[in-house]
């Protein structure tokens, strides 16, 4: 961990930036699930601030309430409004800070809750999967400056029109990281209910391992990739804005995970691990007729419906060739809804066929020079193939190698590669530059 | 009522006035009890739209839902602090806003919520019973301009400080007639699980009658004195900006009861009716030294405590005399937590005792020149103390007359006094100066 950075005085007459670490803690819907759990992130907060941090408290909705409140919603409408699923589903945040503040008073410290819009989290107005444009930090230093414990509604913001918006799921760890990040933090702690990033998941693979460190960019593929530990955004900001991640559980003092700039991740190893994505879909467009836009109207497409398609393959008109065939994967809920869209794209695209294959799951080979080493590829090929597995599908870049399984097949698949590669390992000493703080 | 004002078009730029009739129809809780409940709402709501009528909808949180919540908030901490409590007791209006949002388009409608911060509703800091400085018109406005029925939430607003603040228990009556007045609405509908205001409580007197109409001052009175229809403060902003307002039952299409201008009721009565206010406590300071400053000690701390006292007497110092009493009524919960700055006041006042009585009832009754009738104030001791029924405390204002009984009695001498001045009797004709709109 990088050492707690003591700034100097600020030269205007502002009011003075603390010099006490600043700690940003977030915490999930289980760890914030009942009265009982609430108490037990309140005394860690206020522990940690007698301890002599300046403590930041991002919070969840309690487990299922966000679920409860969809479900209302669904009853009324069946296809409802997202501004206003926004408004409702905001409010599991709002009790979830009220709820925590209280007790953090009840355990003798001071609490100043925040809303998105009170901070405020500005984002723009897409609602249900808003994107962060910015977040006030003045709101909480002075909280701070106070000696009161911030404690700040996940996942919600507002937009530059005063409307309620939310940052999709697993939004409350964007949230954590962005004010840690407008606030400078000297580290982001997101408590969960596992207890770091592992080589895979070990109710699939036993001899799976938890990493003490990973660079952000490993980071970002393993979790676009399925290790539900954090939202990707969260990681492409701490990555900009280089705030280090410590994932922990709420549940254990134990170290988790580090997520750091790779400089500062000495852990020898090329290959962090492997994450599997279940619920693919491949969709193929064979036969395209060939033309400079073609590719431009899949994209465009997929842009406008909102989905992020993996592994998009496009095979290049060859001379003399009319017919080209593209071809790329998306999450089986995506394509329920773009179905009719993509009916409409493959008949302008005039292709010969439009073939979708379903129940099939992305495993991925996560680490850094898997390009340059063509060698990691083929022995992933070749030692599912010995094993009866076919690899219907590879995509190689320089961060990961993903190959389309079937479903069923996966689990195995991900057993196999993580011998093949040795990932259960042991990592050599030294796996940090600096130790946590305290 | 009164009828539907056409306004000239406005001469500046600013967009156009509606020149449709405006109705700001507001749903309590049992209303809005259930997805089902909520679905009668949206449909009231379109219909009354689509006969041609702009509509705001202004909700109060689901049945129960604000208690389970303040629950919540006490299980944390027995004396939550009330910043956090608003925050957290304001997500009830929030969840029902969206979710009547969403009925209303399921009903074929468009709709538009509004929380207090986001209108805004700008309050001042008193948490858990804010009272509304203003209310800002245009996004509602701008909401019926696009044709949209306007759902705001109740209960909430927000502070100079962008704090969340809440208007304290029947909160959402005064939301509905602020926006009624900042809209020069037409009329201001108040759906509730009665079906208007009734000359006593018909489960106390079976010859209760519903009143077609009561001036704006009886109606203060009436609502201060523990008839529950509406929030008394929502009347005083009514008065003020000569909001009509209609109390109707949201289970029929039945007439209610309007509360207009005394120059647009017509009915003849003098007398209002009665009301009874339970759980009273009468404090007496006896023998306190005379002093010029002493009934402002008295009120200084019960304003600084908010408590809000009734029937306050003070035998005047009698030349020759150094001594004199001073007694109110106040709710027995105020009591409990007053009870030790009282005594602290009896101390310094030098009085003899402070002597407390708990289990009073209040029973008033309520019409137009009450004082200037002495002949009423005697039939109503006359005919209790001849039922055997003695009449602790007696005040007699303009507007009411009020005396303290026993708890255990309070329900028959509402009997004896509804049949003592015959007001189970019928009306004279044309009670209203016009019709209700369609």
């Amino acid at each position: 961990m990088k050492p707690t950075v003591m700034r100097p005085p600020p030269g205007g007459g502002a009011f003075q930036e603390p010099r006490r670490p600043l700690l940003v803690k977030k915490f999930g819907g289980t760890s914030v699930a009942s009265i009982e759990r609430i108490r037990k992130v309140a005394r860690l907060a206020v522990e940690s601030q007698r301890a002599g941090n300046d403590v930041v408290v991002v919070v969840s909705a309690m487990a299922g309430e966000t679920d409860r409140l969809l479900k209302l919603a669904h009853q009324v409408l069946p296809l409802p409004d997202s501004r206003e699923l926004d408004v409702l589903a905001s409010t599991g945040e709002q009790v979830s800070v009220a709820l925590t503040a209280l007790a953090i008073q009840a355990e003798g410290g001071q609490a100043f809750s925040l809303l998105g819009y009170q901070l405020p989290v500005v984002t723009d107005s897409a609602f249900t999967r808003a994107r962060i444009q910015w977040v006030e930090k003045s709101p909480i230093r002075k909280a701070l400056h106070r000696g009161q414990i911030a404690v700040v509604a996940g996942f919600q913001g507002v937009d530059p029109e005063n409307n309620i918006t939310t940052l999709g799921r697993g939004g409350s760890d964007t949230t954590a990281v962005a004010v840690a990040a407008a606030l400078k933090a000297d580290v982001c702690e997101i408590y969960t209910d596992v207890d770091g990033v592992y080589t895979a998941d070990p109710r699939v693979c036993p001899s799976g391992r938890k990493l003490r460190a990973v660079p952000y960019e490993e980071m970002l593929e393993l979790a676009s990739l399925g290790a539900k530990v954090l939202q990707v955004r969260s990681v492409e900001i701490a990555m900009k804005y280089e705030v280090p991640i410590h994932v922990r559980s709420s549940f254990s003092e134990e170290e988790g995970t580090w997520i750091l700039p790779r400089d500062q991740v000495l852990e020898a190893r090329r290959l962090a691990g492997l994450a599997c994505e279940r619920g693919q879909a491949r969709v193929e467009l064979l036969g395209v007729e060939c033309s400079p836009e073609q590719m431009t109207e899949v994209t465009d497409l997929l842009a406008e419906q909102n989905v992020s398609v993996d592994m998009l393959c496009h095979a290049r008109c060859a001379p003399g060739s009319t017919r080209a065939d593209i071809a790329f994967t998306l999450p089986e809920g995506d394509l329920l809804r773009t179905r009719q869209s993509l009916e409409q794209l493959s008949d302008r695209l005039g292709a010969r066929e439009l073939r979708v294959s379903n129940s099939l799951t992305k495993v991925s080979l996560v680490g850094i020079g898997l390009r340059s080493d063509p060698g990691i590829a083929a022995r992933l090929c070749r030692n599912l193939s010995q094993q009866g597995i076919p690899v219907s599908g590879l995509v190689v870049n320089e961060l990961r190698i993903s190959c389309l399984l079937d479903a069923g097949l996966a689990d195995r698949a991900v057993r196999i590669l993580h011998d093949t590669f040795e990932l259960a390992g042991e990592v050599p000493a030294e796996p940090l530059t600096s130790s946590a703080p305290a």
